[in-house]
């Protein structure tokens, strides 16, 4: 495209578009101009990922973060912050992870593997074991013991791609890694591999967490890319194929991990909450940057951007950076136990926690009695967000503010495009460069603005 | 974000979500399950990037890039396939462009630059002078003969961040880059330095149009990155600073550069036809993939997808890749020329010129006598594609079809989100690996889905 025939497009929403229909149009319009002239979430994220990379709940690296978002955070005029004391299970992942297949006495073909998060170890000298694939867990039932005892079972089910949105995909997809090697070890196998949840064809293993049940004997489950996924997929069809695993990784019991907080006191109702808040720690490959860097300096971003416009909250706003969310929640569920012993009501939460990317509206979710009169109310806001780009839908909020659901407020997901979170998703590429900085921005806008009409009208 | 908390997500779009409302959400439904599940537009696109990279019209790839797409488009079955002759200005950059700045003696600084499309070269040992910073063309006219005569006028006035899709932004700053040397000759300038059009700072020169007025002598135009930019403009606030360039691109004068186009018979109405199209040509430097190889591939899909799905059109669909859009629109002009001599009626026109990011909806224009008419039976389709995550708006359509809107039919642009688009406009780094395969497909099947539509119930 050259240069006519686009200006056009902009009127709606540029410099000159607001055509002053009303103050909350012009206070987003100044939100929005403060997030992409002046915002400091991306210049935030990059520090973040480049000096705390690898934010496991419990490592020294989360330690760090907290520090640094803590220092932002009171680095932001009015704004007092404090970290919440929370433990967390920390798993360590070993120095080097070795895996390679074989077919009867041929040459070593490497694969790409990563340790699951919570798996234990591979025996010190490693495991080697005769490959069974197998599409579901009830597929490994219906085998039996006669077919899995001593196998490894490699769990192949691609995520579906024609789901539009990823995020269903994924959940059709993932049980395979969160209970394939308890499954696989019920009947006797040795050790599960499982094709990483990703929609992409690459090199990328994708970690994440699994979950082993107490009565079972434990197996090492182990991701494994796309690319190496096929290609085992593809020898198996001509005969049998053998893999050999090598890992050390181990948990490493409780340690401190707190959540940090930020607040701005609201000036009428300082008793009702506004939550934004995302989680900081991450997997322990790549930075962390879409998951969920971005969500945390977009949460932190919130305060900053209401502050520079020199917007006075009369509610609370409470930006939190959870721990441990993607290993146990500890963060989430600590932050609701105390909050409920204080008897503190949230009457909004929202989280970002979907990536960094261009924001496409919110989804809602309360106690259904009182979700109607909530969203009712938020719904005549819309034609003030559409305008962005935004839309609302009723679904899921995220997985650390899900706690506070019993308080009767209204819990609020950010919904970014979808397409290509799951290129980076819990994988070594989940980095500062997959990041676009007006995205970013632009989804720290948005969030920024749905605080401000939940702030000025309330919503009960 | 873990696995829980995400299956509500998508259970509108995804594989179980349709709910047979009706025939047409099937299909379109249908139409996206093909273009994610079997597509071939992101596998065309690779070749197409790998084979003929810089297919600028008149170049050798791009008559490669011609043989290429006519040949996919050959391929699909019911397809029948020409070129259309054209011929266009063919400008050629030289093997090296040399840049650097220098301040009273001190050391030279190299700078990222790249010449602007049709620029002359400057002389053969190139040329260097004190270099004068401007925000505008106004400015220039403003500071006269006295300040311009004999320096490189440096247009350095960024694209505005605030508009919050960036087209708007482009439009508003594109006329230093196509006007600037002209109206720096006007006033004596020897050459033009204009900042890249971009929204981020990087060290990627973007090149582009730029026009000569035929009664002003022609001075060279060349493109600077936004990091060099800004280093040139703070050198400038310390003091003054000359700049070395020397480039030795020309006009090689008017070549064959035909359109490629590929299309269906219609069953009922052969005679209305309904057009998707792009650019083939792209500029010289990069692969370029989203501008517009993105376009092209979309528009092959179209009919690929329809085809696949056994889809019969009653109206004649016809894809058009478009030759010369970067440097002339002779590829366009000579289209409409040709379509008008046949009395030819294009019931619509669709372009894809925006890039191969998330579609986000389309905008349509048309003659005004008719518009109205078109513009309230294509609304009626909009709840079918609002689940898919697209908006209908009016406003501008593409560059190739605009010649045909004396027609009377309707013209329409595929919108994709805009924020990346220009971190690779007219760039070398304009590359495959800048596009995301989901991306491309899903706005391949919201062509579809709308061509579906109106070859099916028509607009009028």
């Amino acid at each position: 495209m050259k240069y006519s025939f686009i200006i056009f497009i902009s009127l709606l929403v540029g410099p000159q578009g607001v055509f002053a229909q009303d103050d909350d149009a012009l206070m987003i319009k100044k939100i929005h101009n403060q997030a992409l002239e002046n915002g400091k979430s991306f210049e935030w994220l990059k520090e973040l990922c480049l000096q705390n990379p690898g934010r496991i709940a419990g490592s020294d690296a989360y330690i760090g973060a907290t520090a640094f978002t803590r220092k932002k955070l009171a680095s932001i005029p009015g704004v007092s912050s404090y970290l919440q004391e929370c433990t967390a299970n920390y798993w360590k992942r070993g120095s080097k992870e070795i895996a390679w297949m074989t077919t009867n006495g041929k040459k070593k073909v490497p694969l790409n593997v990563l340790s699951l998060g919570n798996s234990i170890a591979t025996p010190i000298k490693g495991l080697q074991a005769e490959v069974i694939e197998v599409q579901s867990l009830d597929e490994v039932e219906r085998l039996g013991k006669e077919k899995i005892q001593g196998k490894i079972v490699f769990f192949n089910r691609p995520m579906d791609p024609t789901y539009v949105r990823t995020f269903g995909a994924y959940g059709g997809a993932v049980d395979q890694r969160v209970y394939g090697a308890s499954k696989a070890a019920e009947y006797g196998a040795v050790a599960a591999l499982v094709r990483s949840m990703t929609t992409s064809q690459d090199d990328h293993p994708h970690t994440g967490v699994m979950v082993y049940k107490d009565t079972l004997q434990k197996i090492p489950g182990v991701a494994i890319s796309t690319n190496d996924a096929n290609k085992l997929s593809r020898l198996l069809k001509n005969g049998s194929v053998s893999v050999y695993l090598k890992t050390d990784c181990k948990s490493m019991g409780s340690k401190p991990a707190p959540s940090v907080i930020g607040e701005i006191k609201g000036s009428e109702f300082p008793d009702e909450i506004l939550l934004v808040g995302g989680h900081l720690d991450s997997w322990d490959v790549g930075q962390g940057a879409h998951d969920d860097g971005a969500g945390c300096v977009q949460s932190m971003e919130v305060l900053n951007i209401l502050q520079s416009i020199g917007y006075q909250p009369k509610r609370t706003i409470r930006c939190v950076l959870f721990s441990n969310e993607e290993n146990g929640l500890a963060g989430g569920l600590t932050y609701a136990k105390i909050s409920n012993a204080k008897k503190e009501f949230h009457l909004a939460a929202l989280e970002s926690d979907a990536g960094g990317f261009s924001p496409r509206g919110f989804s809602f979710e309360s106690d259904t009695s009182v979700f109607k009169t909530y969203y009712k109310k938020v719904s005549q806001w819309l034609p003030l967000l559409e305008s962005y780009g935004l839309q609302f839908e009723m679904g899921g909020s995220g997985a650390d503010i899900s706690p506070l659901k019993s308080q009767k407020g209204l819990l609020i997901g950010l919904r970014p495009d979808s397409q290509r979170y799951f290129d980076f998703h819990h994988t070594a590429v989940d980095n500062i460069d997959a990041v676009n900085k007006r995205e970013l921005e632009l989804g720290a806008a948005a969030m920024a603005s749905l605080i401000y009409l939940i702030d000025k009208y309330g919503i009960q």
